[in-house]
């Protein structure tokens, strides 16, 4: 996808980047500093309508809000998704904050220690169990708390997922219990908790629809063989995600119909078939949020070293370490840059784009083009800033304040 | 250097190792919680005691604090050093805050914003301008502020250091003012700040002493050439650092007793001879606190998938982007890393230690020998951390809590 596409998706107004449906440059005073990340309420809330409009009906939404946990975004997503999916005991108090119902909380990731485990349990959230151990201290915990503890056995497949940005299943892997451990484990499983279903999570950041269709037959294929040995009926069925969004002018959009046209297949079909009580579940974090923000930057300087011209912006690799391709990326590639308070002026100069920090990884842009006469104060836009923006990135880096977030 | 190496520069104590006079596990119930930095005082002493004791006495010492703002450091550093340097008026705060003489602080970076400017000049610390423009607003604050602005002129070389681990001269750059474009700029220069000399800084983190002495030659030769076009004679000759440290088997010392040698050449041949008033500075971030501190994590979980045993610790890489491979690294290379309550059993068993994200960047350490009976509750140590450790990785990343950092 090119800038202008991105462009196009915020649309424009007076020949500046529109959010929240002000001009950039409004926008710019009514927060009042920069550099910020805006988020825009409509793009968001169009995200799930494309989504509850092309997936099936019974298929649940679940917000990773690891993506983007910042609290004004996780209350407006609470009214609209089913589930929230916390990564740790922090992001589970924020979940609660929204009044979401427990049971509609979930909580994976490979390291929970014993007092967060025990937060959990009294939450009463589901608890995604990665190990025999976690599964342990979920039991002792709710022996401990006087409560039945709600848990899922997150599963890391005996496939891996081709062709997607980060593998998490397959081989040996620090997520998940083996799958041709888990019959074993739940039949020497002495009760305390109560074992609704199964995590099965193969990959994230996916832009190939097949690859994602693939992966959930075979996760429906395997959970089918495992729910035999639960001692009750499935009654939770998460799927993952792993829907990409183009960062890169090389990325596509991922094929939307065809993934929901797939899950169409697996609800009427196999799910129906062998697990009534299960509506599946569908996480998704990045493909929610992501982009549905931006991040803007002042140009405090511009200059030319041999030949070269460089804007230096107010912001940096400290609120954007993705974008300075420094967040497992192998080769450093640009993401989508525009000079959002001047749009209706051709972009026609090859320059780039640096940050205020001292050091050479603060790249944002490298030779891209932008409007000859980009100037000091004027604003420096990246798009696909809604997910692993601030959260992912080293703020306190060299002692620069902290940016805003608004969601507009 | 192994690991050993590195155990053996702290010391061990009962079988742990030791830092700050104490066993690990006796630091670890002090702190109170894992996962934590801690930094030696003693290893800090010593390193400063070396650099003293090789460098010539003409040449100052200048703390890049970047590398670690831990006020307790740059407190203890304050007394031990001549010169401070800051990338950001955040960081030019806690400098000030230890009374050291502002005009031994110096502030350099690409993005200084014209309120940042006015807040150094306020102070009286030397501005070390990146660009015109940057010259432009130093005089401009120190007109409205009735006070002489002190400035020194960073310059981009004409030379580029090969064998850095980041290149910050030569080329195009967004660093300093190119070479070439500084005489005409001062001959141009109309007043209104105390102009002291000049910054030229060509690479971080080398290794190879004979690279950082031709750097030091070379920058030299250029300062003897620009400081003609200086209004009044030079008092201020920073010729950077970027002394490396060992990270990875494969890294061996710098040898320092070579760069030192090439200094004296220096100092008592041409700078003795063109610069009498100015003793040069060397500016060292990374190569004064990087090896006095650990990173201290807690085994949570010990796992074994499909043949590879896992340490799962409640660290990560929200505190390790660098250890992760995630921080300008092409290629990811394990960090020196030992259990640190367990150094006397033999480490014979491969493991790898993965963080507490949920995430398949968490990789700490890829395939390492550790002791067979590595535990949950066992430490594990991180080297090399006492510099880019924590303000360089993305602490809100999932929403953990924030690690301690204590300096013992």
């Amino acid at each position: 996808m090119n800038v202008q596409e991105h462009i196009d998706a915020f649309g424009t107004v007076d020949g500046e980047l529109r959010i929240g449906g002000q001009p950039l440059s409004r926008l710019a005073a009514r927060v009042g500093s920069t550099p910020f990340f805006a988020y825009d309420r409509g793009l968001l809330d169009a995200r799930i309508d494309l989504l509850r409009g092309l997936l099936p009906s019974r298929v649940e939404l679940s917000y990773a809000m690891k993506a983007n946990p910042m609290p004004a975004i996780v209350q407006h997503l609470a009214q609209r998704v089913d589930r929230i999916d916390v990564a740790s005991a922090g992001e589970m108090r924020h979940a609660l904050d929204t009044g979401i119902r427990p049971d509609h909380v979930s909580f994976a990731g490979p390291g929970k220690t014993p007092a967060e485990i025990r937060q959990a349990v009294a939450a009463g959230i589901i608890v995604e169990v990665e190990s025999s151990t976690e599964l342990g201290r979920v039991v002792t915990a709710g022996d401990r708390l006087g409560v039945e503890p709600r848990v899922a056995i997150r599963v890391n497949p005996d496939f891996a997922v081709k062709g997607s940005g980060m593998r998490m299943g397959g081989g040996p892997q620090q997520f998940g219990i083996d799958s041709e451990q888990v019959p074993e484990l739940l039949r020497s499983f002495a009760g305390g908790a109560d074992v609704l279903g199964f995590h099965v999570f193969a990959g994230s950041q996916n832009l190939d629809a097949e690859i994602i269709a693939e992966a959930q037959r075979r996760t429906v294929d395997l959970v089918a063989q495992l729910a035999g040995s639960l001692p009750a009926p499935l009654r939770y069925l998460n799927l993952g995600g792993g829907f990409g969004i183009p960062y890169t002018e090389r990325d596509a959009r991922l094929d939307l119909e065809a993934v929901a046209e797939n899950l169409e297949r697996l609800v009427s079909g196999p799910i129906a078939e062998h697990f009534p009580e299960a509506g599946p579940v569908v996480e998704l974090g990045r493909f929610l949020v992501g982009e549905c923000g931006v991040y803007v930057t002042r140009v405090v300087d511009r200059k030319v070293s041999r030949g070269r011209t460089f804007l230096v912006v107010d912001g940096g690799l400290h609120h954007q370490l993705a974008a300075s391709g420094n967040f497992g990326q192998a080769i450093r590639r640009n993401y989508p840059v525009a000079l959002g308070n001047r749009l209706a002026i051709p972009a026609d100069e090859e320059m780039s784009v640096v940050g205020c920090l001292c050091t050479p990884l603060d790249l944002l842009a490298d030779g891209i083009p932008l409007p000859a006469g980009a100037a000091i104060d004027d604003l420096v836009v990246i798009f696909q800033q809604g997910a692993y923006g601030l959260t992912a990135s080293p703020t306190a880096f060299l002692g620069h304040p902290a940016p805003a977030e608004v969601l507009v």
